[in-house]
Parts: C-alpha cells; structure tokens; sequence
C-alpha cells in the first residue's frame, strides 16, 4: 500500500484562512490581506509562518489582545517618513498599509521610511520587500519580537529573534534576504527534537546561558543565540544586528521593546514596532537591474565546493519551492497540521480546507 | 630593568599623519579630514584600520592609483537622495562629502540615502555613523570591498568582508555597530598567528573551501567565512548580509562589485561603492533618546554568565578603550608600528613621530 500524498491548491489555503478570519469578526478585506500573507508564507517554504500560525493569531483576535478590523492611521508625515499607529490591528494590515506608503513616497523623493508602533504578528518579514519589488523598488523591513534571544556574554533574553528583510530586483531576477538575527528560529529546533538530532553548538544554551546540543534544552530554556553563535564566533555581531533590528523599529516608531515585548500568543497586548524602508533605484546610478543581475549571475556561478550543491543567492531557495509547489499543483501539509485544521474548521463552522490526492 | 612603554598623544598622531600625506602631494584640507579618520580609528580601538593602514594609503596615492585632491561631486540629487562621484579621491574625504549631505537631507526630510562610485577605502565605517550622530541623526553606512569572502557552498571567493556600520544615541549614551559581515576580518587570523594560537571552526578555509583551523592556511587562502561560519550556523546569512551591503553600495551607486573589486593596494584603481544614510529621529515618536538609553541600559543589566564580563552594547568597547587612551595620555602602537613609521618619515622627509615614556 503506497501511502496517500495530499496537495491544497493555494486558493483553496486561501479560502479556509479567509473564511476562519471572517468567522472570528474580520472584516474582508483585511481577512484577504492576512491570507494572502500566510499563503505566502508556505508557498515560499517558510511553513513555520504560514497556516501554521493561523490558530496563534486566531487566539489573539478570540481573547481581543489583537483588533482585526482596526486601521492603521498616520501620526505625523513628512515627505519622506510617516509614523503610523497600528491601532492593535493584524500585523499583516498595518505592514502592507506601511509600505503602500513608503512605496508612494520613494516614488516622488527616492527614499522614504514609515514605522508602525501598535502593530502585531505581521508575518514573514520577506512579503514587504516583495512588495517593494513589485513596484520597481527596493525594499527593506524590520520587525521587533518577544524576548528570546542571548546578548553576548549574558545569561538572560534580552531581544527577539528580531528579524528583517531585504529585497531587491525584478520577477525576472531577484535576490530576497529574510532572516532572523538569531542563528535559527525556534522551529528549526523542534524539527531537529523531532528527528531526534542534536543541535551544532551555536543554536542555544540551557538555563544558565551554556550552549546546548540538545533541542528539548534549547526549547524548555528559551534562549536562543545570536547569529554567530558564542563571541569567539562573530556571535556579538549577530547580538548587534538583533539591536540594531529592534532601535530601527522599537525605538524609531515608540512601541515596546527588549524585554517589554510580550510572548506572543499571550493576553497581553503586543505593541510591537516595525520599518518599512522603500528605495527607488531610478534615482540613483541608471542600470539597477543589469548590475543586480550581473553580480547575482556572478556569484550564483562561483564554483561550488559540492558540484552537487550550487551556490544560491538568499530566494533562490523560495524559488525553487515555488516551483516545486507549482508542478504538485498545491501545498504539501504534515498531518498534523490537516488534523488541527479540520478541528478549526468544526470550531468555527466553516468549510473545511479541501485536499487533493498527488497523481 | 622594566620594560619601557611608550605613549603617543593623539594630536602627536595627527600631525604625523596630516605631515605625510601633504607631503605626497595631498592639500591641507583633505590631510586633515584623512588623519581624523585614522587616528579615530586607533582612539576607538580599531588599529587594523589607524595608523596601520598608512603605508597602504600612501602607496596608492604614490601609484597615483588614487588622487587625494580630487574633489567629490553631486550628479544627480532629490530631496532625499544623491548620487556622488568620488572621482577617485581619498575614501575618507568622499564619504564625509556624503554623510555631510545626507545629514543635511535628513534635517530636511527625514530620511536620505547618499550613494558614491570612484571612492576608495574609508577606513572604520563607524566614523561615518558617529559623524551623524554629531548632529543629532541615526547614520548607517556601506562600502563594498576586495573579495576574500566565500558564499555558502562555494569555494571561490565572490564577496568582500563588505562592513556595515548604525550608530544611534548622543554623547551620553549611544549605540555603535561597526562590523565586517565575514566571521571576522583577516587581521584576526594575523593575530591568532602572531601567537601561535589555532583559529575557531567558522572563520577561514583553506584553498578547496573547507574549514581550517590554522591561521596561517586561512591566511595564504584568502577565503573568510561570512558571519555564521558553515551553512548549519547560519553562515548563509552572514553572506546574505554581504551581499546586502555589496548592492546598498556597489549596484546603487554603479561602481565596481562582487569579483570586480580589485585587491587594496595594487595600481588598478578600486572604484569602490559606498551609501550613507541619514535620519532624523524627530520626525517619529517623540523621545527617541530616552527610549534609546532605556532599551541599552535593560540591555547592558542582563545577568551575565560570567560576573567578571558584564553585557556591553556595540560601541562600548570602543568607549573603555578611548578612555584607556585619555588616561594614559595617548595610543601605545607596537614597536614594528613605531619602526614603519620612523622609515616613512625619514622617506617623506618629514618631522618623525614623537612619543613619551608612560609614567
């Protein structure tokens, strides 16, 4: 008996999340925006922020720490900045309201920067610089988050996994960072604690801030270390960037910050701080996207040390699960994930999401 | 018999510098601006970037593969943005034309973002955060560099150690990042060879790409790992972010990028790209410091692991060195520092620099 392979066409992803958003009150408009954030998400590979996130944010909009149908409001402007007030709507609303405007102002100025304080959960960071992109501009975001991450030579959390992005190029030929300033996301170790693999050391630390390689002590500590790893390894560096990530929105926009981030999923209001940098490139040195191609073909054609493993450029690896998704005509889920779904489903009397079997 | 140590003060410093440029050839005006930089470097701690660079500077004017008159000049400019040729002068005198620019844009605006091609090196990219922060803005800053940097799986070297610099705060409390996005720059490896020491696993390779732990070989290979080491610690981000400064500066601003970069010191001009941004934290939320100095101080107050190393935020090292150097009444160079510079003053024929015996 070979066994069953499901597939959800990205519409049908789509549809559920619309459909559960507007049955806990969203208006829809915004539940579009929301879904079109998580879709992304998982059709881009990165499953740790798409559907399986849904029930997170559907708990915070239940115990109303999130507003759904809040909109997002401009403080102060100048040409090129604004301040918004999220208004404790949904992170994915007040992010792409956020770089609507900062689009429109690089597009008279040549740079502009709006930050958001009041704002919540917003998704990949990596969907804004997309959407920059798409508008021929270059495309920057920043994003604070709850406290889980080591400064160097500490033994306490102090930051988030405070990640941001950068995106730059045409559908044609692009190059998407979108990271976290920790070395890895919490997820990576509940994947290797699944496989029942340890962890390099350079992940996490226990209790009393000693590096770890065992996932469950990573888990249960809940510190993780900055990208680097330990000081002697660059780890203060990855430290600096995670700062670095929250004054550019925590400090800039005037919403929490460091360890006055809540724990998302909690009761509490998050309030966190997030930036949208746009940049037009037509105002500089003509030819962007010729250069831009020309080094990403360069460095894509390094030669690599495994003929087997080519060197990529950061989106590549999106691209080529894009790909793949495309050709299985829909989204592959574990199990786990269906199951908790259908249980949404029954909860909020909706349509359940409707799989496909893989010929 | 003890050991004499010798002291030089910082003016003393200056003077020797400024003396030898002009002696090359160099105006006044441009002297000046390039021994601030080197002497703040050496003040701050950064002496790969000081004095000991000078030689280096002094042969490419010599080659005339720089010309330290020319004058740096707007081409094109919005409000918020200008794009620069450096025509070839001195990096330190171009980039201190566009942080100057982008400070003033900012004061107007907001927010600006100043891109140079023909630059050269411009020693600690710090300097140009710090020179924002004089008045009262946030400064980032990019420069690409020679490639020594190996992509995730490569085993060529495509991209510099490409540094970033963001500096935020006033002189009582501030923030200054200043890093190559490489483990660590090649001077470590020098030093970790000085003392017979082997380096960590994630800051060099040998010449087929695999991970070394001897300085020398990383050395002879010219081939840094980025910040994270090896793909499994994070090490693709660390490129990531190299590749993000090559085309914040190279592809922005239409210089040389990627492998086009040729070698620090050679004859072949380097046309190297930098970017300068610039923002007004007034134009967000009110109280930018104060939330500023909260956000460090939670920071610096993280329990530490060890009670002997307390948490320190970027810049603070740089901040007991320079006080190390107040109290001692100047910068103690080694001695091969102090001979290079006795040779060079003889060759220039200029007044040699002067030290006195710490007390």
């Amino acid at each position: 008996m070979s066994e069953v392979v499901l597939v959800t066409p990205l519409n049908e992803v789509n549809r559920f999340i619309v459909d559960c958003l507007k049955a806990v009150g969203t208006k829809e408009e915004y539940a579009k925006i929301f879904a079109e954030n998580l879709v992304t998400a998982d059709y881009r590979g990165h499953y740790s922020h798409g559907l399986n996130r849904l029930e997170m944010y559907i708990s915070v909009i239940l115990n109303k720490s999130c507003n759904p149908n809040a909109e997002p409001a401009v403080e102060r402007e100048t040409v090129a900045t604004a301040l918004v007030n999220g208004n404790n709507g949904l992170g994915s609303v007040v992010g792409k309201f956020c770089m609507d405007l900062a689009i429109r102002k690089a597009k008279d100025v040549g740079i502009s920067m709006v930050t958001a304080y009041g704002s919540n959960h917003f998704g990949i960071a990596g969907i804004y610089s997309l959407q920059a992109m798409k508008q021929n501009c270059v495309g920057i975001c920043f994003t604070n988050t709850s406290p889980v991450m080591l400064p160097t030579r500490g033994r306490q959390s102090a930051l988030g996994t405070n990640p941001l992005s950068f995106g730059a190029g045409n559908a044609h030929d692009q190059v998407v960072l979108d990271m976290a300033t920790t070395t890895v996301a919490v997820g990576k170790l509940e994947i290797k604690k699944r496989k029942g693999e340890s962890i390099p050391k350079g992940w996490a630390c226990d209790n009393d801030g000693n590096v770890t390689s065992d996932p469950s002590v990573g888990m249960k500590s809940g510190k993780l270390l900055p990208l680097g790893g330990e000081e002697e390894n660059g780890g203060y560096k990855g430290y600096g960037l995670s700062l670095l990530v929250d004054v550019m929105s925590g400090i800039f926009s005037g919403s929490n910050y460091g360890t006055n981030v809540p724990m998302f999923g909690g009761v509490e209001t998050s309030n966190l701080g997030q930036t949208f940098i746009a940049i037009n490139p037509e105002v500089f040195a003509p030819g962007f996207q010729d250069r831009l191609s020309d080094l990403l073909g360069l460095v894509r054609n390094t030669e690599p040390k495994d003929k087997t493993k080519p060197v990529l450029v950061p989106g590549d690896p999106e691209r080529i699960h894009m790909a793949q998704v495309d050709s299985q005509g829909g989204l592959r889920y574990i199990q786990d994930q269906r199951i908790s779904c259908a249980k949404l489903a029954e909860k909020l009397k909706i349509q359940p999401m409707k799989s496909f079997e893989l010929k």
